[in-house]
This record gives structure tokens, sequence and C-alpha cells, in this order.
């Protein structure tokens, strides 16, 4: 297991984590600068981030800082109430993968989406399964895009308190089997994205990890689970803060030869998008070196 | 599958539905008397609830009335920090089994607990294997002296949003394992709860409680997960007022030959709890023969 205790080179800022400062949204070319400032090499940005201040502008900022990007925030969001609601979002996760690019991300992550409508409170159906075939669907079709561009998809399996609105892939069990179905040699085009807050709980972890190996582990991300949480959403912890045994995932994601960024990803409305950002990355640096 | 549409002979209250009326605290003799009134001939009561007003005068109320008790409400917690924790946590679970005996109930379901001092927001470490071997040692240990009692146990995963601080058995596949483990003979005395709020989510759900078949499948809970949910715990939605498939669900489960109570079970701080407890049952009456 590599160590972090004496640097932060394996760390890299979901640019989420710094949606905000003080509470007013941060764009996207501040928060590179300030990442800069620190030392930090690597990112991984949304795309309304991105949109907001420009594709050229921010492949501009990437390049010239030398910044990699562990991945990409992302695709998916593959089920529609319709064929054109399909098409459409079929489009736009080809968008994407144009988007990451030209960025040159490790990866594309994929949201893969839950019952349509349930995002807005108003689900159009509740027949999840019927939405996990369309996300099957979605994912084989853009990954013929993908494969043409060089550009790996990585399945993130959300915590099941999502399975309604945000992904009906809930553990890295189902996403694998979705890898198999989909890429049977383990080409590297299909993966997953393990990210901790989401999986932790899962007694099957461990082993699932083992099943995954160095070729579908495309992006690994860490914050903590806080008791209490208090929102579903925005509530996650700092690493430390909360009840993840962090080292030991990591020690089960480096062991199948994982060897990229740890992303730190954590939405907070109440604490930590209230806070001011150098702060926050400061403080992401010195956990990343003693509690990751 | 039966029909539920015509009657409510099938309907169970769980008693924390109407533990509030118009948001001040009910007292079980009075959700009694609600339940009687309308014809319901099945609860769940909290072992709470029966303690304030005294084990002697439910358990006559019971009887009294003919009811039955489709289960209670509820045995575990089993992780503890210290042996002294462990002990006290097997004394009060036998006095648990022995109130369920009282009331005849048709098992004691199993809340398991999770990481120690996580429900205060204190976890005393981050071991959640160290939980679970604890509460499969703690299972085991009970289940010898409700077999002398004639006491089934019915494990209750929960939703995996509350591994932490609540039970660290969150998948039916994973509360088999344990039931396959200390009761491989499947006699009866050791099974499992299905409550559809925690484990609807799961890819997995209708081949498990295949697994699970009639031997293990000793509850069944209903109620509606909501989009968006505001509260990790008390935000749970009246039948078909949210996204579960609920007839597809009890379908699967009468197809093993389950036969017993649709049991509601609804916490609601802000919604139900602050509506009159006659019209919340009145609600689960018609909500049990049009959405369930």
């Amino acid at each position: 297991m590599r160590n972090f205790s004496e640097n932060h080179e394996w760390l890299s800022i979901n640019t989420a984590t710094v949606r905000k400062s003080l509470g007013v949204d941060l764009p996207l070319p501040k928060i590179i600068e300030a990442c800069v400032e620190r030392g930090i090499v690597a990112i991984s940005p949304w795309r309304d981030q991105v949109a907001a201040a420009g594709l050229p502008v921010i492949s501009k900022l990437v390049k010239n800082h030398g910044l990699k990007l562990s991945g990409y925030c992302r695709g998916g969001m593959f089920p529609a109430a319709d064929a054109a609601g399909m098409e459409a979002a079929y489009l736009d996760n080809r968008k994407a993968v144009d988007e990451a690019c030209e960025l040159n991300a490790a990866c594309l992550v994929l949201v893969v989406g839950g019952l349509p409508g349930a995002l807005a409170g108003r689900a159009v159906h509740k027949d999840i399964a019927l939405s996990r075939a369309q996300v099957t669907d979605g994912i084989a079709q853009l990954l013929e895009y993908a494969k043409t561009c060089g550009m790996p998809l990585a399945i993130e399996p959300l915590h099941p308190m999502y399975a309604a609105d945000r992904a009906c892939i809930n553990t890295l069990e189902h996403a694998l089997d979705v890898c198999d179905a989909l890429d049977p040699d383990q080409t590297g085009a299909l993966g997953v994205a393990v990210d901790m807050y989401h999986v932790w709980w899962d007694p099957k972890l461990q082993s699932q990890i083992q099943r995954a190996g160095q070729k579908r582990l495309l992006a690994f991300h860490v914050c903590d689970w806080l008791t209490p949480t208090t929102d579903l959403l925005n509530d996650r912890g700092m690493m430390g803060d909360g009840v993840i045994d962090i080292p030991k995932i990591r020690g089960w994601v480096e062991a199948e030869g994982f060897s990229g960024f740890s992303e730190v990803e954590i939405f907070s409305t109440g604490n930590w998008w209230q806070r001011d950002h150098k702060e926050v990355l400061d403080t992401c640096i010195a956990r990343h070196q003693t509690a990751v």
C-alpha cells in the first residue's frame, strides 16, 4: 500500500468539494488556481462547472498547469420516459465523452440514473427493473462511441438511498455484472468508480473489489460517513470525521494494483461549503496524509 | 396472490405508525382502541410503548380483544464496546423474548445494531466486520434461549443508510447467510422480516426472497419510499405515495407461501405523525386495499 503520509502527489480534488466558498458559488478557474497554489496535481471537474467557465478556457488552464484529471463528472442518467428522452440522453452523453477527451480525463464517471422523473419528485413509473435494463442498453450504446475515442467509462454504484432518483446501480456487484455483460474481455474500456461513501457498508465489498481487479478499477473516491447524517445528498464528511475505515478499503483497492489518484469528493451544504475553499483544500491535503 | 381489495383481514398496524397523533405521543391503549374500532385484527407494538403502559395492561388488552401480533419490535442491538455491554444486551434481549411470548407475538423482530456508540454520534471503532461478527454471536446466543420459549427470531435487514448506527445487516442475502450459519436445518426458529422500505432497491431481492422460502419469511412490512426523502429515519411514505412497486414485492413473498399479515410501519415526523391517528389508520386501511 502506498505511503500517503509525506506528500499529496496522489491527491485529486473533485471540484464539487469546493463548489462553494463561504456559501457562495466558486468558479472553476478559481478552484484550479487554489489547487495549483497548493501543489495539487489532479482534479475531477463537473460538467456544469466546466460549462459555466467555457470548455476552451478550462482546457487551456488544465494544459498550462499540467493538471491531470482523475475523472470527469459526469455522464449517465440513461433512463427516460420515452424514446426521445433516451435519444437526448445518448446525445448528451456523447458530448460528455467529447469533453472528457478534450480534458484528457482518466475516465468518464457514469451516474446511471433511476426512475425517470423521480429526481423531480414525479416518477413516471415504479419499474426499477425496466430502468436497469435501460441503463445497460444505454451504457452499451455509449460504450461503442467511447471506444472510438479511447475514453474509458466508469460506472459508479451509488448508495442504495439514491436508487430511485439518481442511480439504480447500487452495489459494486451489480456494476460488475454490467461490465461482465458489456465488456467480457475486460478491455479496460468499461470499469467502475469505487466511491467509498456509496459502498463502504457492503459486506461483499472486499470480494467485489477483488473481482473487479486492476483493469476495472478506474477511479477511487474518498470522503466519510457521518453519524448522524442530516441530509441524504449534501452531508458527506471529511476523511477522518466519520465511521468509514478508509485505509482498509484503500488497501483492498491497491492490493488489486490500483495506482491512481485518491479523489476527494465531499458535498456539504452545512459545513464545508460554508468555509473558505482554501481552508477546505488545506484540510483535504492534511487528511489525505493522516486519514486516507 | 391474496386479494386485499375487499377487506383488511390481513392488515397489521405497527404501532410506531401512530406513535403520535397531532404531534403528541399517543399511548398504546389508545392505539389499540382505535385499531379495534376499525376491525383491525393485528398489531406489532414497540417495547417502549408496552413498557409505558405496563406489560400486564397490554397483555390483557390484547387477549380481551383477540388481537394478533404480527411481530414484536424489537430485540437486537447486539454489538457493544465491551463484555459488560454485550452481556447487558443479551439480558435485555432475553427480556424482549419473554415479553414477546407473553403477548403471543408471531416473532421477535431483530434490529441487530451497528458500530457501538454510533447511534449517539460517537462510534467507539470503525470495524464493521467486528460488529457483524458480534451480531452473529449475539443472535446465536439468543437463539438458544428463544428456542426454549418457542419464540421465532426475525432478522430485519435495514437499509444500508443505517449500517453504522442501527443495523449492520443490510441485505436480505446477508441476513440469510446468518440464518444458514445458525439454523441450517431451517427449523423456523430463525428467519427474516422483509421490510420493503429497507430492501426494495436490491437487484437481488426476488432471488433472495425465493432463497428465504416460507420457513424463513417470518414478517412482511410495508410503507413507501418518497422522492425526495427529507430525513434518513422519519420520512417514510404511506403505501402508494412513493416509488416502490409494492404489489410486485408482495407477489414475490406470497409466491413462496407467505400467508401472514401485511404490517404497516411508517415513521413520519413531518406528515403522518402530525395528523389525527384515526385519519392515519383509515388511510392505512384504504391503502392496504388499493396500493398493497
